[in-house]
């Protein structure tokens, strides 16, 4: 639970950025090259690199070097526990909103029976 | 768009700390006050305050103060831009499944029709 917590933290912190949103965004599409990846933006390699290593130590991309090309694709898997937080927070709303039904459900029949 | 993506980067910044999760995970559940959603944390008020006024700056909650009580909700509303920003990234994945998928059914065809 708490690595879980610790992965989430890590996550949330590499989505904070658009750059690497905009890195994600690109992998969907398919795999890239770094230099591929580095284009659209107008910073210092060392910089871009860093985002991609911010992607890659969280798990959200996986990057392999073939020759002098390193390649990055995108990882799914780390999208589920981001899901599995979302679905977490609205099943708590939705308990919430039965529970409230209930309540005036009980106190509608509770008046009818006055 | 720019301003989307400001909010965007302000959001995963609030969701990127475990303190911040855990209030959004007891408001889930309804309001509270501020006293109330400090209590499991051994915090010092004004530390505390950060968080919630983080979470209040990005959206994430809204805050009303009664007399001398300030009772916290979560605000659904911001759950919505991270559900899109989802939905968007598994559209693209899911464009780039299609493509492929079309391609094999393409390339099969016209392995049949040799």
């Amino acid at each position: 639970m708490q690595q879980h917590s610790a992965h989430l933290n890590g996550i949330f912190h590499a989505l904070a950025d658009p750059t690497r949103r905009s890195v994600l965004g690109r992998l969907g599409k398919g795999p890239a090259s770094i230099s591929e990846l580095a284009m659209p933006f107008d910073m210092a390699l060392p910089s871009f690199m860093k985002h991609i290593h911010l992607l890659e130590d969280n798990g959200l991309i996986r990057t392999r070097k073939l020759g002098r090309v390193r390649t990055c694709a995108i990882e799914k898997k780390s999208f589920a526990l981001l899901d599995a937080w979302l679905s977490e927070q609205r099943a708590l709303w939705e308990g919430r909103t039965d529970r409230l039904e209930q309540f005036v459900i009980t106190a509608h029949a509770k008046d009818k029976s006055k």
